[in-house]
């Protein structure tokens, strides 16, 4: 699987994989996995490790108003715009061991590798940790990379709070890393984003490498169908107002719309909530949250209109109300045309099996596709399961999308004037 | 609506509409209901309200070992078993005026005019007042009726806890109802219910009098469907196993077994379970009840047997593990054919609209009927409502309703010998 070494420059695997598992022991979690939610004291303690790792390297510190950290790597040429590689250590309560983590620490062993084997480049190298991106302690998810894209602003994010009451802005004072560098736009030269799949078409593919070429586009909806409740045993059947007649209908219509726009699409009913929520009553209301996605922006649309009109015929033939709400909406990136090139290249010389691939989750490389040239690489991870502190990866694979990482790196680094050699 | 007082006996409404009225003064909602849940300090107030009136009307209280009270009127043959009459003053916790106080109260004004009329009678007439029939503080509902026809013994129903630990026989010792009557079978020579319908049918069809012929059967089963969970977004259609594809096919379908046996079948998905229940995550298991009922007892075997097979099907065709769990199966009860006649005449001779109906809700009469001659009278609720503080039935239909059970009682309490007069 490897390629040999005396061909390529390669990263050191097992110093990666150690410096994994020595962050995964920081918020330990019961089963292997982490937690270190954002702006709690596990999360300081693994910004504070990465600060000292990435010092070690040779690194400078900038740091951000939001708490976005930018391990900096000066080229042959500062004045010009940085190349930005990293991801997120914040986890999920129940959190793995590589989500977000495995892009900070693929990034951060590039440029140990580039520095201590003195690879020349023009571009600065910034390895980036970006606050919050998981969202689970601080709504909404992708907070750090939102506000310097621009989608949110500083005082919003501040004024954040979890379901403590404690604030965003309150808690990244109380653990050091509220800095003075603007989370703002600036030019950088290109943003690329190590990452497991969180899936399992890799796995299920035989493919080592993922060169994403996007992230699908999704909308959050919440549906209300309001009927009328009464009695299980006295009230006929064609008496009642019952919201499981739209709702069954629905849930089947919109997994089928999934269907009908297969492969690409996905639709998921995550939960349902039946008011009053008793076994002999029938329920007056049932809300429950569609979430809904496709690669193509203009194809989700349609698949967005198709469920409002289910929704709407399912819920006057059965003689209730109906309510839509749209809770969010991710629109449909995709990812730079020459960056996603470069990636493939790279995977295909290192002689690494790969396929293009469409993210399936948001990740901080939604944000920085906004202004700047993004791109991601995918590497497999066991039964596609994340968010869950049973998610593993292979230590092959691991390597190998480091060094996909690497090389990408180092290609984009060189001024454009000698890329391409 | 009303006959004239010159041919018939009848009770005094405006009476029988007083002691409704008091009686849900103790406990009050906060929306003109009441809150008297069983073995609470209001339980205990309404029950001494209750034997208070009946010994000022002349009885002699007995109270059985699960609080249980029976409010007897001689007649001139002591040793002959009594006809029993009343229901419950327990509530939901926003429980309405009517349900059950309806009945224990207009038994007891049958017994006040027959008493105050000096209305000759062979057997003992016995009001009685069941103990939990609402089941909402003490799980099972109709445990005191339940204890008495043998379903449950009296150590079953003192170990009993509520939510906050207390037990059936504490509390009972606690407000002083737990008596030394054996709560055991008798010989009953009749027992009759009456009671608001608790659903629309009598309303729709511009009918007084219910007269009910029996009790549907009803299975309480939950259905547990296991698939796998996964992300919204990375995870593609056809490497799901998503549960909500064969609950909604299952919900869909029962709904249809109902419309099937239409009109006296009754299915009802009152609640639903999603795990882990997140937004952007395919639901591992869904948990939810299905209430089934029908009140011929092949049918509703039936009905069962068609949703065991949908759900079977339905699970094996989306790649799902399925449980079906049985919780409470209630027989299906056909009342005493010459007391069904008997009120239904009674109800004819007042000159009162009519129609046979069966009960879709659970009654202490379900009870009785497994060791005595039984029937009940159901009176209109403005439309259906139950177990809300908004309960509300007409003056005019209580009054009918309670007509009916007075000359019902009249009648059955004549020695056999000498009815049909």
């Amino acid at each position: 699987m490897s390629p040999t070494n005396g061909t390529f420059t390669l990263i050191n695997a097992d110093r990666l994989w150690g410096t994994l598992m020595e962050m995964a022991c920081i918020g330990a979690g019961k089963a292997g996995g982490s937690n270190r939610q954002a702006l709690t004291d596990a999360d300081r303690d693994g910004r504070d490790l990465f600060v000292r790792w990435a010092r070690e390297a040779g690194c400078s510190i900038a740091i951000d108003e939001v708490g976005n950290i930018f391990a900096r790597m000066d080229g042959r040429d500062p004045s010009l715009p940085p190349i930005l590689s990293g991801s997120h250590l914040d986890t999920q309560a129940t959190g793995g061991r590589f989500d977000g983590v495995f892009g900070v620490l693929a990034a951060l062993e590039a440029v140990r590798v580039i520095a201590e084997q003195g690879i020349e480049h023009d571009h600065p190298i910034e390895v980036v940790c970006w606050t919050n991106e998981e969202g689970c302690r601080f709504a909404p998810a992708m907070l750090g990379s939102g506000v310097v894209s621009g989608v949110y602003d500083t005082e919003f994010a501040y004024a954040v709070v979890d379901k403590d009451g404690a604030s965003f802005g309150s808690e990244l004072e109380r653990i050091g890393y509220r800095g003075e560098f603007p989370a703002a736009r600036r030019a950088i030269a290109a943003a690329i984003e190590a990452h497991i799949e969180q899936g399992p078409i890799l796995e299920a593919e035989g493919k080592t490498i993922g060169v994403v070429t996007g992230i699908q586009g999704a909308y959050w909806l919440d549906i209300v169908l309001t009927g009328q409740s009464c009695h299980a045993g006295p009230t006929p059947m064609n008496m009642r107002r019952d919201p499981w007649r739209a709702a069954s209908a629905i849930i089947a219509g919109a997994l089928g719309i999934a269907d009908q726009y297969a492969p690409s699409a996905r639709v998921t009913i995550g939960d349902m909530k039946a008011e009053p929520g008793s076994r002999n009553t029938v329920p007056e209301r049932l809300t429950f949250p569609v979430d809904i996605r496709h690669p193509d922006a203009s194809t989700l649309e349609e698949m967005v209109a198709k469920l409002r009109a289910l929704v709407e015929r399912a819920s006057v033939s059965a003689r209730l109300e109906h309510e839509i709400k749209q809770i969010w909406h991710m629109p449909a990136t995709r990812f730079d045309e020459q960056l996603v090139d470069l990636i493939e290249r790279e995977a295909g010389e290192l002689g690494y099996s790969y396929q293009r691939i469409v993210s399936g989750a948001g990740h901080d490389s939604l944000h920085t596709a906004q202004f700047a040239p993004t791109a991601m690489i995918f590497v497999p991870c066991e039964d596609g399961l994340s968010h869950n502190e049973a998610e593993a990866a292979r230590y092959e694979d691991i390597a190998a999308g480091a060094n996909v990482l690497l090389r990408t790196i180092i290609r984009a680094a060189q001024n454009s004037q000698q890329q391409d050699s």
